[in-house]
């Protein structure tokens, strides 16, 4: 249905334990072959509809799983579901890794039993550092066609999960739409839909508009759900002397509710009622940061840690009902204070996956907020986040346009990888020296085939060198011929590996008896 | 000359110990001012010149410094120099630390005799983080005044100093203009030029043709030379079996001519003359990393740290002479290994000024190296390194133009800003306070007014809301007016001021008790 990235990018389904798993495969001019995870889903039918991947699976386990439902009761009761050995198979690993991480509340499978469509992915510290990216309607602008067009373009781009944020009119219909073109899984923020019901009055909001949203969002097939049930009525004191006060946007409804009424958020006092309606469908929760900081100021605050605390509480109260969960992180944190936000954060909310926007490393750079947010995320996901919230050039100012999505989406790819690379999760490094040789080597195809982002790589080289001779030349505009330090750099690797006799015997004379003290030629000597 | 950034910016003049030092003051809404250094530099004469600030100093120096002409050698015979003074003003701190610093060799002050347009500034890692932006001709590109747009350009977004890397014909004048109109400091590689004098045959390079070049740069004011003296013709084998090999231009000039020769480096056999030419003008040396990773497989192996242990021999030889030293490093390194790359560099070469370019943290995404690399340079900085050479969007691939420059710069301010923060510099968070403040409070023009790139920063708002009451609306694109946090959280802000004695009341019952143990209206407990 789509163009591949690369002319040299094929979608690959490669059989695996009973089970057919998507690569990207990135053809070499050498011959060989790289497999890169992807995200990019099947083809769709001709009304536009995905596969029902998941039907037999969940029709079979209907019949025999005994009531149990969500990922994380299967893996309790030690099963391993499709959707574990799918998302193993994925990562490369072992699928009793994926099914004892979700055992242990320390991953998450966000796959709800009415999302058959979805091909399943695991968000956890001892797997791939996973992105999302955000579409959604507003009351001005967007249609469900032009939504499904956004979900289409992020996840081209390499989003691990979309969350639609929709607000306006025509929320269910432009969900409905989202849900069954999605092969990566769906979040949603449900007190946005239910606002938009008590017609944006925060103060008539209540429990039963926003139960009745929620259990219409899971029919439906909704994932994963942000509930901002931690910001407490005895919390919001605690934002007043802050420099940017509330920024979430579920957080300041829930407190503007809290201090109409002078009751407790009714989020938090249903909760268990909540937990029942998110197991019976395995919907995960995306435990909401509302009193996330909103500049340097306030990271790590009484009011975002009091909120962090409960949100510990509400972990262990929803996994005790079998409920997958997740918990959200800021925001806005100086670098030096990033890994104590995620090392809270776990330690607080018993291990539950860490899904952070950002955080940004600094405030003073609005127009650049992918950037900032790429350094405080790169960094918190090397220390142990299982999953980023993409921010994009627009941050702070406007609407991002579909050229705003793609950057942020490549940042945030990027952001995630660096920390794949600094955690030494397996195999991640191996892309890195691929593209490299690709690059020593002037293969300059393959260097756009394994980037990123192929289509912007070339573009660049075109800019300067456009020529098609230019692909296969063993220089760049950089340098040009005569100073390039690569081609020079080969030179040397051929003259050493031409003369190896000479320059073994070399070695025993000039290099290794300077190291025994001798003086080199010049009078060279290593300190 | 130029317009300011933004039209509440101006360049002030601040009085100060007897020196007039340059800051960009804003001029807020609310009447308030905030100043920012700034590197934009004077106002030129008809001609196209500077000032020469220095002029003065110098003369009065050259009568009663007993033949001492280094900062460094000021420094040690306890003279706090104007430089040292203006560099002071600039950060804000006592001229003292500036003068210890520079005669611990922990910091330079790069500022040839001959360069008297230069305002002052102290690289090092008791300071703000520097940035250098590089320019330069190419054999088929640029003129001379394209090149000194090219410097206005660069130090108007912010570059510390500027590097002009120069080939192909007529670099002697194009520097020379350079020179004239850089109120900053000005660095370059010499053997770029070298090389163009032996028609770019590297084994015809010597030493003679060398020092020439170095004595006509010196009597020129160039600031700072990048030298590549540590590559050893012993070193060399151990870069064969590299994915990148060497990625240094300088790096491997020298080494194609140690292989050529069978001989020493001649930079290296001859370091001790050359330190006595740098030393005469004041010229500081940036120590090349000629041998630096170009991929993250190459990171600190064998060759990157015989390298830096003669780097740190030659650091010792220089300040012994009385030359200025800092020490360049990589270039790619996995984000888990930056640290370790500037603890090593200032323990091996006793606190020299580290200097480095990025590094970038991934190889796999060209087109976005610029952001890549962000993320280890603010986290180098964030460990010590007092430099970064910036890295714009078309690194590997092409040649930069205005708009990869300006990204390139902004994107380089802001990491190291990020460091600063993280630092604890003093007074460096006050700036992101400030935009956070104007940013809860709907002052959009301050917001954009304080951003690194205000142009930038109020063109994604007017994208999508130009009109200008947006400008002072309390809401914007994202949320809209019904959906705000800021707004409803400055609501729940003057909710409480306007009933603080109900809420203090509120706090003794319901907040205050329920801490202590008692349910909470609806049975919520703090974990």
């Amino acid at each position: 249905m789509t163009e591949p990235l690369h002319p040299n990018h094929e979608r690959v389904l490669v059989p695996h334990d009973g089970l057919e798993v998507p690569v990207t495969r990135v053809h070499l001019t050498d011959g060989r072959t790289f497999d890169r995870y992807t995200t990019a889903g099947p083809e769709r039918d001709e009304a536009g509809g995905l596969p029902a991947l998941r039907a037999p699976w969940l029709a079979a386990r209907a019949e025999r799983a005994d009531g149990l439902v969500t990922q994380l009761e299967l893996a309790r009761a030690d099963v391993v579901t499709e959707e574990m050995r799918y998302a193993a198979a994925r990562e490369g690993c072992d699928p009793e890794l994926v099914r004892s991480e979700v055992a242990a509340g320390r991953a998450i499978i966000p796959a709800n039993v009415h999302h058959s469509e979805l091909e399943p992915m695991v968000i956890g510290r001892a797997f791939l550092v996973k992105i999302n990216a955000n579409i959604g309607t507003s009351a001005v602008t967007s249609d469900t066609a032009g939504e499904v067009e956004k979900l289409d373009w992020a996840v081209r781009w390499g989003a691990d999960t979309v969350m639609d944020l929709s607000t306006g009119p025509g929320i269910h219909e432009t969900r409905e739409a989202v849900l069954r073109a999605s092969p990566v899984p769906i979040g949603t923020v449900p007190i946005y839909q239910a606002l938009e019901k008590v017609n944006g009055r925060a103060e008539d909001l209540s429990w039963e508009v926003y139960l009745e949203t929620v259990l219409e969002q899971c029919a439906q097939g909704v994932d994963y759900m942000t509930v901002h049930a931690g910001v407490l009525l005895r919390h919001v004191p605690l934002t007043v002397e802050r420099v940017t006060g509330i920024v979430s946007r579920g957080g300041s409804i829930m407190a503007g509710w809290c201090l109409a009424h002078h009751e407790e958020n009714f989020l938090y006092s249903h909760f268990d009622e909540l937990c029942e309606v998110l197991a019976a469908h395995d919907v995960s929760f995306s435990l909401g940061d509302g009193l996330r900081p909103g500049s340097l100021a306030d990271a790590g605050d009484a009011a975002q840690l009091a909120e962090l605390r409960t949100l510990g509480e509400l972990t262990r109260r929803a996994r005790e009902r079998g409920v997958q969960v997740m918990v959200e992180g800021p925001g806005h944190v100086p670098l030096d204070r990033v890994p104590e936000q995620v090392h809270l954060a776990h330690d607080w909310c018993d291990g539950a996956p860490f899904y952070t926007l950002g955080p940004l490393a600094t405030d003073v750079a609005p127009g650049y907020d992918h950037i900032t947010s790429a350094i405080g995320a790169a960094t918190i996901a090397q220390h142990g986040t299982a999953m980023l919230c993409y921010v994009t050039p627009k941050e702070h100012l406007g609407l991002p346009d579909r050229d705003d999505v793609r950057t942020g989406v490549v940042t945030y790819k990027l952001a995630a990888h660096v920390a794949d690379v600094a955690k030494g999760h397996p195999g991640a490094r191996a892309w890195d020296d691929e593209l490299s040789r690709a690059r020593f080597e002037f293969r300059w195809h393959d260097q756009f085939a394994l980037s990123l982002d192929p289509p912007l790589a070339q573009a660049y080289h075109d800019a300067t060198l456009p020529a098609e001779a230019a692909k296969t030349a063993h220089f760049c505009s950089m340098c040009g011929p005569k100073f390039c330090s690569m081609r020079i750099s080969q030179d040397v690797r051929e003259a050493f590996r031409e003369k190896s006799e000479e320059f073994l015997a070399l070695g025993a004379t000039v290099y290794v008896e300077d190291e025994a003290g001798d003086p080199a030629p010049s009078g060279a000597r290593l300190s």
